[in-house]
């Protein structure tokens, strides 16, 4: 008779992972499924020299974002405060300054020098989206009439009524770009609910990026798997989930396995490309087809030193310059060298991808130089992470809902289907699109199975 | 060594039998998997009785789909006009009324009674609607700036900023959620240029429902199956295609299977389903997470005979009544039978997904009463065809982008990547979501698979 596992876990990203930790350190036996040729998903690190490591997925770490720094502490990952000695430089319609602020969503410190009636005209627009942010509850959207009526509006739509300055209407699409509780999606793709709702349970004024992690947030996964001593099966990708009431079977192209429980733990529509007998609830089937990744690309480029510091730079940047609209200095102390993280994103990245891969980093370097001087141009090493290219992640940060999802198929967001549960930060109730949003959802599938097996 | 197939064909709905036929007729040796366990996919039919057919996917054929007509033709597969004798009946806001006349988009024959400056706010906003679509171009939407503009709106803005009074705005919301070039979707869901476009390269004004097909359109897979004399290999989905400069590898769970090209003839959100080694560019992989399928379940319902005749009514109504919005006269003239389609959509069907079997059918009956009398509530056979609920369709009648998607994805909607091409109706430049389109686009992919292997 074959073995039969207490849960099967399928994926082994950050909340596959965890899942099956606290799986194991309960006493259950687990095996983890993992399409790809390694653990963590977008928790992927790169040695780019012996004592230098970048992160080509998430890397950025917030005071309250509890769950992650818990497991940071736990395996004794220390922390640094992301570098912002300096001044923040902004290019806007082609004119650079330098100035001590930063704004990604709400502004803080100096405020840049664009013309007072735009400034002013961000600022009101923001406090108007903050205040309607924070009126939301910060559980899963709820399908009520006034949640309904934002989710049938665009961002753009919102946008377009609240400002009436080109600088106001670009504060808000970058903010739509580069906030990470975003797929990222252009203003147009996503609805008004999903960023008002992100804005509130993952929220920027939180600092979710003021920490950095030495040697990078990709050392997490193997320390997690050296934890697991049960298996975990790479280049495997699960085919066909089917159960009934006394357990599950779940089928890859190399075999068929048993267990009393299955957690998916990838972004939905990852999880729909699975085939599942009985057949998913049709509210979850759609939703799985209308819960896009972002597009997005991460680029991480590394210098001999932070050479911009001797300007007085704090190597981070925002603009509406053709490529780059946000980068942020990413260097590790211990290393010495300099590393800048960026991304090329939505419209930007639709032109980007159909560049030669040496177009793809003259451009991109080239617009580094408008920001940090001709330095940028030599580099030690450049590294692409096109997370859209990737068939088992599908695209970055995370994943947004586009009009009117959220408020018809939300509501089957994170419920189990018999003996199914679902993980992955893109179903977080908090911290969704974050690595700490992934553990919570990780935490929890494992609890619902232990719950269930008692 | 293993048998190597002229060309695989993923999927046997209409546009995969129509694509194995044609190039079995040019002399190629073709296999075609089906997941499920019938060919024909949204092509549908079932006996109620033994002379009596109901299709459970689409029905209708109309004067200008040459591609379909032909068919039928070569099949000697004969057509009745579709029933109108008699009123339309329209229930709108509780009032029930019987007109000669008909809209669905434009309107035709009398105008219903429903209040003057009603009805000229939705024929104005019905000409300047009309009026965009006809100056888009027919081929697939381009990613210009005219329509980044119609795209970067959802059809509901432009409904809200068109039309003045309540009937108005219902009178677009129906058709978005009834005309069958769209998902269907609800009007908050679905790009402005999807709408447009739709309206133009699949028109009400070209009467696609102007016939019926005696037997039913369900009958034709069988047909095209019976001419096919190679392999088709039922319940056996499609995993993996793997490709090189020498051919394809298809996996199943049952095999490996060598080809000269693949035809993937499936729903873009499914064909998203399979992994791909190389992996699908980019932006195609985006596209298969941005196309959902729409929101909708058909109801077929048949009576002993079509009883509203002598009342003088046509089986046809419309209204905003609280589940069934369209329904239409199916009956077949030879069975003498009445038979009744209708829908339940949008968010319609949310609601109605949540009751019971048994409320399903009462409150569905309950409606059409409304419509037509008691008699309504007497039938014979209710059948319910839940497309979303069924994962190797995802939805029906077909596909829909919402907002921004078509400008950014649409370029790669059918580009062929290597020797994989694409089809399927949900991609067709005319007649999408119809089964002329989907012929169309078999057609195309077969000629080109032809054109390659020269």
């Amino acid at each position: 008779m074959a073995h039969r596992y207490d849960c099967i876990i399928v994926g082994a990203g950050l909340s596959g992972l965890i899942a099956a930790r606290n799986l194991q350190r309960a006493g259950k036996n687990v095996l983890v499924f993992e399409a790809q040729d390694y653990v963590g998903g977008r928790m992927l690190g790169k040695h780019i020299a012996p004592n230098q490591y970048i992160d080509l997925g998430g890397q950025w770490v917030g005071p309250t974002q509890d769950r992650f720094l818990a497991l940071l502490d736990e395996y004794n990952i220390p922390r640094f405060p992301s570098p912002l000695q300096g001044k923040v430089v902004l290019i806007y319609n082609d004119k650079r300054q330098e100035f001590n602020g930063f704004f990604q969503g709400f502004a803080e410190g100096d405020r840049p020098n664009v013309p007072e009636e735009e400034w002013q005209d961000a600022m009101k627009a923001w406090k108007t989206f903050d205040e309607l942010s924070q009126s939301l509850s910060p559980q899963y959207p709820e399908a009520n009439e006034e949640n309904k009526k934002l989710d049938s509006q665009t961002f753009a739509q919102w946008i377009q009524e609240n400002t009436q300055t080109d600088f106001g209407r670009w504060y808000f699409a970058y903010m739509c770009r580069a906030v990470g509780f975003l797929g990222p999606a252009e203003p147009d793709e996503v609805s008004l609910l999903h960023v008002l709702w992100g804005n509130k349970s993952a929220s920027q004024a939180e600092h979710p990026e003021a920490e950095l992690i030495h040697d990078g947030a990709g050392q997490i996964p193997s320390k997690i798997v050296t934890e697991l001593n049960n298996e975990i099966h790479l280049n495997e990708a699960v085919v066909k989930i089917t159960q009934d009431d006394h357990g599950v079977e779940v089928t890859t192209l190399k075999g068929i396995y048993q267990a009393n429980f299955v957690i998916v733990a990838m972004p939905p529509y990852l999880a729909g490309k699975i085939t599942y007998h009985p057949p998913l609830p049709p509210i979850k089937q759609q939703l799985a087809q209308r819960f896009p990744m972002g597009t997005l690309a991460k680029l991480l480029i590394s210098y001999e030193t932070p050479f911009w510091r001797s300007q007085g730079l704090a190597g981070v940047g925002m603009g509406n310059t053709e490529w780059i609209e946000l980068f942020a200095d990413s260097s590790d102390p211990r290393s010495g060298k300099g590393v800048l993280a960026t991304f090329v994103m939505g419209d930007r990245y639709h032109r980007w991808i159909k560049l030669t891969k040496s177009e793809q980093k003259s451009v991109v370097l080239s617009d580094l130089a408008k920001y940090l001087g001709q330095q940028a141009l030599s580099p030690t090493t450049f590294d692409i992470q096109d997370w859209p290219s990737n068939q088992w992640v599908g695209g970055g940060y995370a994943a947004f809902m586009p009009p009117g999802v959220w408020t018809r198929f939300g509501q089957s967001i994170n419920k189990p289907f018999n003996r199914i549960y679902w993980a992955g930060t893109e179903i977080a109730e908090r911290w969704a699109g974050f690595f700490d949003g992934a553990i919570r959802t990780a935490e929890a599938a494992a609890e619902a199975v232990l719950k269930s097996a008692e």
